[in-house]
């Protein structure tokens, strides 16, 4: 199934939570770090408490690349635990010149098996063209992070009166017209950036990090994509979902949490 | 021992050539392709062939990642193989949000033990910082790559009149200051931009890619570099050194090659 598909039973649900699988041995409740595979165990029983719920998983590479090999096979078998049903989004923002980045895009679609990929726009169109390659994939660009220091390049102003960021947008949506299988990731951080971008986007989906931990409100995000008349879109929460509880019984809160999570969400739908 | 220090000893000596293992199964010679870890092969030939002449290894992960496990196992192996004496880069082109960041910097400082990396500079200093804490690595931040779509962004006049990669080399310098482990990716194929922006490049390493297959002239990249009295420098040769002989024999033709590439960098020694 295409991965837009996927994603579009999922917002046709309204269900737009994605699951950042950003798992952290030191994080993750007590009673799971004797075991052999804790990060694994851990993952399992979110995705057994979420898999109905989410829209999407966000698997963040590096939580899994700083363990070797040990943690790419836990990458593996975590991927493989998903249900097919779900999207699978390789948050793995890579990037680099036309060979390369072929590689790597064998690496999350044909390997690892993904249904998404997270990538930097830096190096421009021909890193970016070996994944869109991948015609029933999707592609999400970097365009505005979350994190603080965006502001370094991503909203550096262009001669064109554009910041950095927008030009990104523009370029992608060209990128997009051929198959269908760009995104951008936009950081939910500031509501008047993304008031102020929304059009920009199209009809491409867009993966919202920042939400949670890093200060974003879901409920004006989910308000601002809404009264825009748009449902493509997928709110990333990680340590807001994962970390919540230490208990022996930590799965059943965070199931109560993503379903609070969808129920917020409903409360919006126009 | 540092990072800087490894390269300068190779320096000081006039060697600047980087051997870039981007190892490619279709390409390697045929009479190694039934070995059971074919590329582990060829990756300890060539390093056999090249240790004593170059100046550094770059190993681009993209070539291992798409193996999935096993090229996890084989990039590893190659770079326990690789002697203590010489720098090897992680080009591995990371660079996510703070927290993220830093389990990039883990696995590929922590983990596969190399001496240096490469990064994307699109998120701004907090995707570097976590890198920057390993005062004893290099960090060399993508300032202008060697592809054509570099033009998209890389390219982009900013309203205060710079491109966008000279931006960052701008804030690649402020990065530098603290424990002067930073240095720059400056792609080969023009010499006018190496020119125009040399000086900006401060005392940094600057490694370019791009000569060779990509078009770049590596006379003309040495003689800018000692005619400005810097030595700093490292010439990434990938194809142009990995896949010029077929034969059983290929492994001294490689050594020819390096040390042919050195004795033209002997040349125009000032």
């Amino acid at each position: 199934m295409k991965a837009q598909e996927k994603l579009n039973r999922k917002t046709e649900k309204a269900l737009h939570i994605c699951v950042g699988l950003d798992s952290d041995i030191n994080k993750i409740p007590g009673h799971l770090k004797t075991k052999s595979n804790a990060i694994l165990e851990f993952n399992k029983r979110v995705i057994d408490a979420t898999y109905k719920h989410a829209a999407a998983y966000k698997i963040n590479f590096a939580f899994y690349e700083n363990w070797g090999l040990e943690g790419f096979r836990t990458l593996e078998e975590t991927i493989n635990f998903i249900s097919n049903e779900v999207l699978i989004i390789a948050d793995a923002k890579r990037g680099d010149i036309g060979n390369t980045s072929k590689k790597y895009a064998e690496s999350v679609f044909d390997y690892f098996k993904c249904d998404a990929v997270t990538l930097h726009p830096y190096m421009g169109y021909e890193s970016v063209e070996p994944f869109l390659q991948y015609e029933n994939k999707l592609n999400f660009i970097l365009g505005l992070t979350s994190n603080p220091s965006a502001s370094d390049f991503e909203k550096q102003k262009l001669e064109n009166g554009k910041y950095l960021y927008q030009e990104v947008i523009v370029k992608t949506n060209e990128w997009n017209q051929k198959s269908k299988n760009c995104g951008l990731v936009f950081g939910a951080t500031n509501n008047e950036e993304l008031k102020n971008n929304i059009d920009s986007f199209g009809n491409m989906p867009i993966l919202l990090p920042g939400v949670g931990a890093q200060g974003g409100s879901l409920e004006d995000v989910i308000k601002i994509f809404y009264s825009d008349k748009k449902n493509n879109f997928i709110i990333n929460i990680s340590r807001g979902l994962l970390y919540i509880d230490e208990s022996e019984n930590f799965e059943a809160k965070i199931k109560d949490k993503i379903i609070e999570y969808n129920q917020l969400v409903e409360k919006h739908i126009p």
